[in-house]
């Protein structure tokens, strides 16, 4: 189902010096798959992460944001097939014990791990299956578990996501590899959504902070599938220092930059397969705003084309019916809006000029650009220099189906 | 397929002395249907209506606007099948050359005429068909049409909505009709909803215009399907002061509170009239959201449920996924939200409390609740005493295949 989303391979992924991962099934989803991963990170690495903006975040999202605080993550502890959201106090009981299981298991503080969890709502952890799991776990330790782990991850996904680069920084190769789980609960401040990104560059700890800011902003934070923020998302960025690069100290320097931006790179690609992989998804669509007044207006119409639900069953239906994104334009609530100065177009069909109906439109061309599987909708709003884009996924019956279906 | 909705008989809906109405099929609607509907105003009366805030308002709301501003309306000239929305000034010159023909059959001024569209989007009004059927309508007219005129005002409408009521004023017999199209308030694509009320009453122009907005304020603009604010809407109330009741100029008096609340009721009436009737819809939701600082902010927590896609199919699929409704509460932005404070409640069935899952709690009294098909979510915030309640329904996969389908 999933739109113009290549199946990975193992070879594809690349081991990062520092970085161990083990995969187990412990019983966490009901049809036996693996739920389990484990991710080591070495001594002297830095680690930043991020996590949903939620209120009702769910339980290990509390005790990682705690753990960070008190000292630097040397393991990362993930189960799929149950959040640990909306369990109160027994479901952060649960996560403390999960992580002290382990700490015991490799001989470390409890707050060294960082615990996260991803699936069903609403149903207590169940902690025995889970600690009975660690010892295989930690046994299974390897550099070269990228994919499985990739797998590891899922729950209404239908690929793995995960991408390799390789970059040159002062002559040493520093090596890029990241994954992330992602279907349904999909929108901006991250999603039902995990990621995990790790490279062997040496990278100070802010900067490593600011390169995951930014560059989780121009990618996890600009997709939607369905609007509904997830209680569970984080993204997590290692950089383990094994590379021997100078330290990068500023976001200023050459290497700063190569290393940024393919760090950008990789998180729009996860971030992108997320949508490519959208629950029911049958169409990739970029919606990009131009000549606003600033990035926040130019989001703002974005994103209320990008959730209506009328734009997205018309996309479904590859039905060049732009009247719904006009109407989405025009209730987006942007102040003093002018929409005698509004352009539309489909790909490269303009649709409306200056607020009208362009003349030189025909069905035919609407329809030919409404049959492909990757499509754009630019608006102009000729109001300004600013410009943003998100991505989304159409609206099908599978969604429907998916979501109605999910705990049944 | 809609919830709870009976069908009206005509003897049912009682005629407004000063009101004649005629219906005709124009041939503006493609299978023949009923698709144009006269509405007679008599010399006297008072008329106040609000419309649409889309900013890509349709050409007949700009046209009526304009002429609402310049004299007393005498006819609202509605057509069902074609929204005449997004059709640039091709499309207020259709609106105009309508209200422009209809003013020579009754010998009246242009600008006497509000017109009203409601169908596809972004196709030009066939004007010429619906100005051949004018002095029919007009021959036509009778103070007995209410429900032929509530049917030809329909579009994915799959039952007609109209109600009566009679109050006494000063010992003087009132009565108030009023109809409604909609099959989701909010929905571009059908230039969703149109309302007209009318009583006999005498009341002046500025009590009408309050008790208009009023009313509005708790029924039509409280209630969603899909999010989709259409470019069509709009809400007609008419006073003909043919009751001969003293004239009510303060919304103080005994007369105008009794006048109101059935107004009230009977605006309240065909907005839950249109979400029982939603696209697709299964279930009548009602979403109270209780104890908060303002009515914004309770209203603020109630879309962001009512608007959930994950909430919609949950309620679609009967399953008492509250981890979804929990997670849309999180999401919804208030400031210095304190989520351990939070209740939530589905009909009687505590199934948040103090933030925490409650302890007595169990799947089958929430089973119980969502296999019903009228359902309240209650939300209580303790951060204040302010109240408020939207209406909307789930999200099915009719849902998707009507509006996948629409122009097919």
């Amino acid at each position: 189902m999933a739109v113009n989303l290549p199946t990975i391979q193992a070879e594809q992924l690349l081991p990062i010096e520092g970085i161990r991962l083990a995969t187990a099934s412990a019983g966490v989803k009901a049809n036996g798959q693996t739920d389990l991963v484990l991710i080591e990170i070495a001594q002297g690495s830095r680690v930043a992460a991020v996590y949903t903006q939620n209120a009702f975040c769910a339980a290990p999202v509390t005790i990682a944001k705690h753990h960070q605080q008190q000292t630097t993550p040397r393991y990362c502890l993930i189960n799929s097939g149950n959040a640990n959201a909306g369990t109160g106090q027994q479901g952060d009981q649960a996560a403390i014990q999960c992580c002290a299981s382990l700490a015991q298991q490799v001989n470390d503080k409890t707050e060294s791990i960082l615990p996260f969890s991803t699936g069903v709502i609403g149903e207590q952890l169940p902690i025995e299956k889970i600690k009975a799991a660690l010892s295989g776990l930690v046994s299974d330790l390897n550099e070269d578990n990228w994919f499985d782990a990739a797998h590891g991850i899922m729950t209404t996904d239908t690929l793995a996501k995960a991408v390799s680069r390789q970059v040159m920084l002062d002559g040493k190769q520093v090596t890029i590899t990241g994954m992330a789980k992602g279907s349904g609960m999909i929108r901006p401040d991250m999603a039902t959504m995990l990621a995990y990104i790790a490279t062997d560059a040496n990278v100070s700890q802010s900067v490593l902070e600011s390169m995951l800011k930014r560059a989780t902003d121009q990618s996890f934070n600009r997709i939607t599938v369905d609007g509904d923020t997830s209680t569970n998302d984080a993204c997590v960025l290692i950089a383990t220092a094994q590379a021997e690069n100078d330290e990068i100290t500023t976001l200023d320097s050459a290497s700063a930059q190569t290393l940024y931006q393919t760090i950008a790179e990789i998180s729009q690609q996860l971030a992108h397969a997320i949508i490519r992989d959208g629950e029911g998804a049958t169409k990739f669509v970029e919606v990009t705003v131009e000549q606003g007044q600033n990035t926040a207006e130019c989001r703002q119409v974005a994103y209320t084309i990008a959730h209506s639900p009328l734009v997205k069953t018309a996309l479904f239906a590859s039905d060049p019916n732009w009247g719904r994104i006009l109407a989405a334009v025009g209730r987006s609530g942007l102040q003093d809006f002018d929409l005698s100065k509004v352009t539309i177009y489909l790909d490269n069909v303009c649709i409306i000029k200056a607020g009208q109906p362009a003349s030189d439109y025909t069905e035919a061309q609407g329809q030919a650009v409404m049959d492909n599987s990757e499509i754009t909708i630019k608006i102009l709003l000729e109001r300004g220099q600013a410009k943003d884009t998100v991505w989304t996924c159409d609206f099908s019956y599978d969604y429907v189906k998916i979501n109605a279906e999910y705990r049944s």
